[in-house]
């Protein structure tokens, strides 16, 4: 459990997300990208990782590989792997992830994006992790793969987290970087 | 520059570091945790970020890596890799780094280690956050791969940071989640 009241789950959308040149691209599926953002999504109590691709063929390639993690050899070789791995589930696309998070919790998630450029409306995330702790609604932070989410998920987002600041205007983390702070920020122990 | 008065520099050691049955190993150098921590170095404004291998033939692999980011067709594909990877240096062992320091500001750094596991003698991210923006010494912030680092290293440390607890007691993230939350907690915008 996080330190939220209703469960949180994140979703790594790789469609519709914005190439470098800001055009509309589907990413590649990255299997370090599931490893690194479920066990940091274990660590700090998310419910649910989704893996939203729209390509089926790598859905199956992700399956088999969390399989291999779940039931198969590296379930008994490396337990903690097997631990965050369970909490895995792939997506077609971002409406899929609300539906399985509406019939799991009853409930329709809220949306939370994060963009590592600055907006008007922007949520701290100190104000943002106090509203989760009385939230009686789950919520669902979405992570856009490539040069980030498309305008047209941004737009659909209920709250919008602000940039990760650093210590000065370089700001080009990386998507599992970015996940762990965020996650850290909102649930990390104080 | 980070918010601290002194450089603060950073070392990802492939040796001495410990297996997952705590023996003494040598691990190979992962190109993505260069990637993903000179970013999160260079978002959160560290001075150098030191891959530390004996190994000969796995140095000079990385340094044609970063040879095609600072200089090869990366250097004009992604200007923003070209800037992060610009600061990272190698170096055969952990006296090697801190020797560079030496050469570079002056000063011997100030050695701090992290764990996963709690120790006695711990200091909080916060009061080490306050503590480095006043320090005129250099400090080198150690990070372990494997299952962490080896009891001849954290013997060394100066400073001891606490384990960076989530939300339960899982607490298995990638070095590279980690490297990401240490330097947010101890330099990300408040």
């Amino acid at each position: 459990m996080t330190g939220a009241k209703a469960p949180v789950y994140l979703a790594l959308l790789h469609h519709p997300v914005l190439d470098k040149n800001g055009k509309l691209v589907t990413t590649a599926v990255t299997n370090i990208d599931i490893h690194d953002i479920a066990r940091s999504a274990r660590t700090f109590g998310v419910e649910k990782f989704f893996v939203v691709t729209p390509i089926e063929a790598l859905r199956a390639l992700a399956q088999r590989i969390l399989e291999h993690w779940r039931t198969g050899f590296g379930s008994t070789y490396n337990e903690t792997r097997k631990e965050a791995l369970s909490r895995v589930l792939l997506a077609p696309d971002l409406d899929g992830a609300i539906v399985d998070i509406e019939n799991e919790s009853g409930q329709r998630p809220r949306l939370v994006v994060t963009s590592a450029r600055k907006a008007a409306g922007a949520v701290s995330y100190a104000d943002f992790r106090e509203a989760l702790a009385e939230s009686p609604v789950p919520h669902l932070i979405l992570l856009g793969t490539g040069w980030g989410l498309a305008p047209e998920v941004m737009e659909r987002a209920d709250i919008r987290l602000g940039p990760i600041d650093g210590a000065g205007d370089y700001n080009h983390l990386s998507v599992r970087a970015a996940a762990a702070i965020i996650l850290d920020r909102l649930f990390g122990a104080r």
